[in-house]
């Protein structure tokens, strides 16, 4: 099988590079290909996403990118939003039709002191937010600035509800069972249509899923004064990107948050952290979310959940024993990913 | 000068009642009125904001709201979209266009332990987001279902950005001087367009104020996991309704936290809970976010800044003598009001 990898920028190539040690060790058969993405590909070609990468993606079985995006000064940040860094991921999105963004939601057992929660709150949160990736607010439709206003149009369609919706219910069946699809129904008629057709399919084709509704509004309270009475959340474009970044700060670090984004084609697999421009360069970053994205690939790209639990088990001891600095260790990013390699097996 | 109050639903007359108690006790000149809106609007009036209420606002000077709309399965939430509870609330704000919500989020001293945050994070915070309350994707533009696809436009005009960034400069310079505008600026127009008008508002006429521009998603983390850098936020309107909502845990019981929705004429003046059919009518709802509302009714809406004082300092006092069910405590709501009235001079 062949992986894509797109290490991006800031601290993207470091932390990629950890994960493809480790995912060459558990996979020694899979073949890698490095690209370009984001600022490193405007730098180079002129264009965030350009068409050597797009081309390589063709025969790809997945993706594994590392973070894009400069400092909040960096001069990217004044380019025609098409050249943005941002604009190379949310064409990369497309260009692989992952409709959802799988990110879990798990306090390590004895890690409860990171959390900035109460650790009574964070202790056993276990929550799986299944976000949509390619339409709402994000889709390329009516968008315009003009003169003094400055319009974009949500939209959703009932086959883009139900393709995300099929995938929440599908993961809620591997786990216990509960989905909650967040929306805003009570003001919008894009969240009236979506949460007819998740019920819609709930009643027709999961059974036995326990599905409830909540408002957007609601859930960013609930998630954190009472965080353990969700299992799947499943929600739209905007309301999962503020959602799943906020549950993220849950486990304490950043730097302990993978993801999966999954669609027709290719998976592609990500830290959820940023780029770090502060700490990029230095081999400080911690790449346990990069690693855990190699875990997710081999789960969900590649169906190789045996290679998937061994990175999972080794990272979990690597923490242990290579705490990074974000977790108030002192480890450096080799020390950290040779922990990992020496606790595999 | 005139007071309209609008208890509404659920525990909304119960607390609304125990407001206006105090409020007579701080400015005995003021004259009271009571009208409907939401559900109990519509049952007698067969609408959620009836005309005889809307008249009434005409020579009011503020109005003091309870809360609106029924339990999850309220028949009300079946009715077509604008004979719904929400839907007053929502016509009541553009009536009296109420353009800038302001809300206070402040941990009392003492009170730390209550925050679903640790001790440490929680002390000190001292935040306030002003929302902007009439545009975005709760204007009355393009909003359909068409079919199997439906749709809702966010707009903002310059006009609309300007006046809600003047209340949080203005907020601002009576406070810590930092106002925080929170956009999506890397994915949204609206958002540039935002951006580019409050920074330049800032240059214009606001050059004492420190302004920095985040993005939603950075905000919902940062607020949870360091909430004491913010001094004002000021942001669009569905972020706003989510982000005030997700700030207003920290403090640890919605029953502690009052609005202030202003704008060009008669403000509106709510306690942020919700109407909380579970215990309504039972006597033990928690008053002090309406009393508090009061409070804010008297400073912004009546310049009444030393009877607003008289009320903040009383709460506080009767929030430690009587705290309610939800403060861990097992005052009614009675017992928690006689608190404020004698604590009251
Ligand atoms: C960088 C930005 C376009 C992106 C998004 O909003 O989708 C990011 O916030 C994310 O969640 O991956
Ligand atoms: C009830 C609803 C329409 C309202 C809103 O979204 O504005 C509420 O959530 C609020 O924040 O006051």
């Amino acid at each position: 099988p062949k992986v894509v990898t797109l290490p991006g920028d800031g601290i993207g190539p470091e932390v990629t590079a950890a994960a493809v040690e480790v995912l060459r060790e558990v996979a020694p058969d899979v073949l890698i290909e490095e690209h370009l993405i984001g600022g490193a590909a405007y730098e180079s070609h002129g264009e965030p996403f350009p068409a050597r990468t797009r081309d390589a993606l063709g025969d790809a079985d997945a993706v594994l990118l590392g973070t894009v995006g400069g400092p909040q000064n960096s001069p990217w940040n004044s380019l025609p939003r098409n050249l943005r860094p941002e604009s190379g991921l949310l064409a990369l999105r497309k260009a692989l039709g992952c409709y959802a963004n799988l990110r879990p939601v798990r306090v390590q057992p004895g890690l409860e002191h990171l959390s900035p929660l109460k650790p009574e709150l964070a202790r056993g949160v276990d929550i799986l937010i299944v976000r949509e990736l390619l339409g709402g607010v994000y889709f390329d439709g009516d968008r315009k600035i003009e003169g003094d206003t400055a319009y974009n149009t949500m939209r959703y369609t009932t086959h883009e509800v139900e393709r995300v919706a099929k995938v929440a219910f599908w993961a809620a069946e591997q786990r216990r069972g509960r989905v909650t699809s967040v929306d805003k129904a009570n003001v919008l008629e894009v969240s009236e249509l979506w949460r007819r057709d998740v019920q819609a399919l709930r009643d027709r084709a999961y059974r036995s899923i326990h599905l409830n509704h909540e408002y957007v509004d609601s859930v960013a309270m609930l998630i954190v004064s009472n965080p353990s009475r969700y299992d799947v959340i499943v929600t739209e474009n905007l309301f999962g990107d503020i959602l799943s970044d906020l549950a993220a700060v849950i486990p304490g670090s950043l730097g302990l948050m993978p993801s999966a984004s999954l669609g027709d084609g290719a998976g592609l697999f990500e830290p959820i952290h940023g780029s770090a421009p502060d700490i990029a360069g230095q081999g400080i970053a911690n790449p346990a979310a990069a690693i855990m994205s190699a875990g997710m690939l081999l789960r969900h790209g590649l169906k190789r959940s045996e290679a998937a639990n061994q990175i999972d088990r080794a990272v979990a001891l690597a923490l242990r024993a290579h705490p990074t600095r974000d977790l108030g260790g002192t480890a450096d990013t080799e020390t950290f990913t040779r922990g990992v390699l020496d606790a595999l097996v």
